[in-house]
């Protein structure tokens, strides 16, 4: 398909609109705004629906059946469709959930995008697999990052994670360490999975990871994408340190999605203006 | 709900906008024409796609799981759909086929309109059922009138049509006789179920009954909506009869339906408006 962003707009609604949607446990207007702004900006005849259901079985039969194009999936049903599709990407196996499910002819063929994201940041960033890291939390996202980052080869990490049982499991997972706190620990990445910084939290304003370790890292990378200017990457840029950001990684893994949907690849521009509209 | 039609547009799709689809061997464009143009017209948060499907039973499965709020059936699926549902109407029962699907947090209601618009219909111009009535054809339209007649308690009726086994069967279900021609019969109400007189078709200048037969009746009845002035219709008028149309019956079917779904009264002139620019 062609690249190129024309202006043109989206046909109207027809019978050969193509139609993604997504589930998830509390349907947002985000995936609306984002996926539909791009078909019209391609001028592509698709059409995008969050949707929502108390039955996850019935509901990716459905989509299977209905000629569903895609399904981007959140929680609490990344792992329940596991079983449910026809074909599952490394990206998703790697770490047992599912974030996106393409629709072909009814062979359902699942990925994780941000599994996806995070990889191909990390070869795009020239991180060496051969640098220890810490990675900061033990939630779904963190399990991707980590899940990412030993698929890429890292073979030598820390997560630290005050959850004992999530931060265990998850270091047990990929034969990482375990830590409660950061302390006085340093490595050459660093990693925050956790919502400190984060825009509209308690920790907004609080530095991931205590200066000492930023300044001994070489690679500095935060998840959190609001804001994109966390405390901790204006502290990596600070120091002079490779930054990587979460605006990347949900852009990147936005386009993956788009693109495993539409054919189309986005910009990381396009991305942004599409992402800027939708929140 | 407020039954006026007021000329607010419907608000942007977003994550509670209600969707509504059709079910078909054949999509076509009408029902998303139909459909969308009143949503927007009432300012009605919904949405209606027409879709496919190879696999009924796990697509209605879909319907229910995906909180789909109104299904319409079309061939090949309207016998199909009968186990798959939780209430079966009893305009749907009387014939076996179900057209409209209504979905109330996952409890399935099926419906046939065109049967519920026919019965309508004749309550409306005062047909007696006392009347014994010729109704010509043998098609799955066909099996809807006869089952409407049946059911607002026509007891003496003969059912014309060429395909033996099939007007035979038809008769035989409630009751009627079985006629291969329409020859010299007169009864007072005449039904047309056959194409005879139909735009496009290779019999559209055909009387479907004989001039006799319409002298003699006295309400004549044309399913056939595209013309609504069938050779019948304009013979029935010419001689001063009680006439009944096709385009009667198609408004009504589609008011029904958009009710069931919306729970909005649409007006006779309304539909005219949405169907001529579905067409």
């Amino acid at each position: 398909m062609d690249n190129s962003h024309n202006n043109t707009s989206r046909p109207p609604l027809n019978r050969d609109t193509t139609v993604c949607i997504s589930l998830s446990g509390r349907p947002s207007n985000h995936g609306i705004k984002f996926h539909n702004y791009l078909y019209e900006k391609f001028g592509l005849d698709f059409l995008y629906k969050a949707m929502t259901t108390s039955d996850i079985e019935a509901a990716i039969g459905g989509v299977r059946a209905l000629g569903i194009r895609g399904c981007s999936v959140s929680m609490p049903f990344k792992q329940a469709v596991i079983p449910l599709v026809n074909e599952v990407d490394h990206s998703a196996s790697v770490i047992g959930a599912v974030n996106t499910i393409v629709n072909t002819d009814g062979y359902l063929h699942a990925y994780n995008t941000d599994v996806i994201a995070v990889a191909s940041l990390l070869k795009a960033h020239n991180v060496a697999p051969s640098l220890p890291f810490i990675l900061q939390g033990s939630g779904g996202m963190a399990r991707a990052v980590a899940g990412a980052f030993y698929d890429a080869g890292f073979k030598r990490g820390t997560i630290v994670a005050r959850n004992e049982q999530a931060g265990k499991e998850l270091a047990q997972q990929y034969g990482y360490d375990w830590m409660p706190e950061v302390g006085s620990l340093t490595a050459p990445v660093i990693v925050n999975v956790t919502p400190l910084g984060m825009e509209g939290g308690p920790e907004k304003d609080t530095l991931a990871f205590p200066q000492p370790t930023i300044e001994a890292a070489e690679v500095v990378f935060d998840v959190v994408a609001m804001p994109v200017e966390t405390p901790l990457i204006q502290a990596g840029r600070a120091a002079g340190k490779e930054v990587i950001t979460g605006g990347e990684v949900a852009a990147l893994q936005a386009a993956e999605q788009f693109k495993l949907y539409t054919g189309v690849e986005v910009s990381a521009e396009l991305v942004e203006e599409a992402e800027a509209q939708a929140n």
